[in-house]
């Protein structure tokens, strides 16, 4: 089981007129400033403020009429529980989500707000594979998985697709892609499609510090998972180790893993204020930080950056902020 | 002496490539609270978070070879002032910007970081046309006046102009457009536009409580100018009068203006924060807050919505959160 450009363009026929196609940015800031043409993607425009309702809706428009009768369940930190709400919601299903107590505020609310019941969980005295699968087994629900599903990575894969067309749009083809990388599925899709599609393209996946899962499973060659779990402002990318079909893709199409502080992620958050006019969460941001923070020569070159979410709470909005006066 | 559509796509052939075309957005949360179908035009997003680039570049770019060399010398408390400046950097010509000692540090800063000249004054004290009059005197340098000349409009009609015809492109007419007032530049191009090719569109300006010089000039049949000038967030909307060419547009093509106040235009800026993952500033969010407070019955309506702007400083955006913990 892999995912290929057909399964990503199939997915697009699904999302045509559901999700936002999102736009593809210039600012003349950032681009003085890198010295590159940058093309920004921001997901963070999509419907509920991240790609992840790609994935949601690729998957849960394929249910049968008895798998949507009993519903779904998924669990998620926040983003991937917005996007299930919504293609629940969208597609007039039951949805649960088991989302962590310390879930950003925006994130509990907002999928409460579309509907979907919210089952918290302690991360550190509970298990929310096993509430999720009591859950289904209860009630007969679909388990929703974040990202290591060929579904729901050809979803996301399509951010990846209008990448490469809206550059063709322009006369351009990405030769470089960077992209936050969490369980790695945004990664595996958008890699997918821009592989087949601009085969030279150089493309990197950017995690924070301490959550280099992805680095440290390319220098051993093999899945390695991560043993200590810090706190940090990227809720969103706080995946313990990459996916096991995520894993077997990104293995192969992406270039190398890029690791970005916890302030070099702030500082982005606050360019994207300033600069770019987009309010982007710190884990939406790394790719962004990755940029400002010099960790590639991209002098020249035409580049494609993924912003992927911007959901995030005013006042860890605003510390972001206020750790960069001189910005 | 006025404005036509064909003016307008003069200066949009003079903008392409150059300008930065901004998206047409949709938003979930946005359609389901108001009930209707809005498309968002974010002039945030254009190169120095405002549409103000637009008319100053089609103004700067018609000058001849002797007036490029004298260069230009503008009076703004921010967005236009960034927009003469970026302008004339990009065509190699000196300027010099005179602006308030109270502008919003990020305007005042981002004016020099774009190689424009900076002279302060005082409101209270001295008079910035006086002052623009001297620099010019002395230098020879052109007054790019902020609103009132046919080319600063037709330019910023650009954007009402890419409005139509991204609907267009949707299968979609705008039957409301929604627009930010100062001086009426901005009402006065983009409606020009809508109402040449939409015939059929209601347009309304929307000003800040206090500066509600057009409403007061649309009551009256005349122009009006205040009086009184109390603090507001909405510095971009400042103006304490009509425009005369502005004017003699938008009281032949302006359905009505509505007024917000200083609450609800917060409560847009918090919104667009939450749900649309815009940076807006106050001023730039006066037709979303005209829209979320209900002036309008849109019900079902295909409403177009102008954000004309995002340079606000971070406490002053923090503020506005802050005012609703509970949006």
């Amino acid at each position: 089981m892999t995912v290929t450009l057909e399964h990503i363009r199939l997915a697009a026929d699904r999302l045509q007129d559901v999700a936002i196609e999102t736009p593809l940015l210039r600012n003349h800031y950032l681009d003085r400033r890198i010295g590159a043409e940058v093309y920004i993607k921001p997901e963070c425009l999509q419907h509920i403020g991240a790609f992840k309702f790609r994935g949601a809706y690729n998957r849960l428009s394929q249910l049968n009429a008895e798998q949507r009768q009993a519903g779904v369940v998924a669990y998620s930190s926040g983003n991937h529980a917005q996007g299930v709400a919504l293609a629940a919601q969208l597609l007039d299903l039951p949805a649960t989500i088991v989302m962590p107590h310390d879930a950003p505020r925006m994130k509990r609310e907002n999928t409460e707000r579309l509907g979907a019941t919210v089952r918290l969980y302690h991360r550190d005295s509970e298990s929310r594979e096993a509430i999720a699968a009591d859950i289904a087994a209860a009630s007969g629900a679909t388990i929703v998985p974040a990202f290591d599903d060929a579904d729901i990575i050809a979803g996301q894969g399509t951010c990846g697709l209008e990448i490469v067309e809206q550059l063709a749009a322009r006369g351009r083809e990405p030769q470089l892609l960077l992209s936050p990388c969490g369980g790695g599925g945004l990664l595996a899709g958008c890699s997918t499609a821009v592989r087949a599609l601009s085969p030279a393209a150089q493309i990197y996946g950017v995690e924070p510090a301490h959550y280099d899962d992805h680095a440290q499973s390319r220098r051993a060659g093999e899945r390695r998972s991560l043993k200590h779990f810090p706190a940090t402002r990227c809720d969103a990318l706080m995946a313990p180790e990459p996916g096991l079909l995520t894993w077997d893709i990104n293995r192969r199409t992406v270039t190398d893993f890029l690791v970005v502080s916890e302030a070099e992620v702030s500082y982005a958050v606050c360019f994207a204020f300033r600069y770019l006019k987009l309010v982007v969460e710190p884990g939406g941001a790394v790719a962004l930080a990755a940029l400002l923070a010099g960790k590639l020569d991209v002098q020249g070159r035409t580049v494609a950056l993924i912003l992927s979410g911007g959901n995030v709470d005013r006042d860890s909005f605003h510390d972001c902020l206020r750790e960069h006066p001189d910005l």
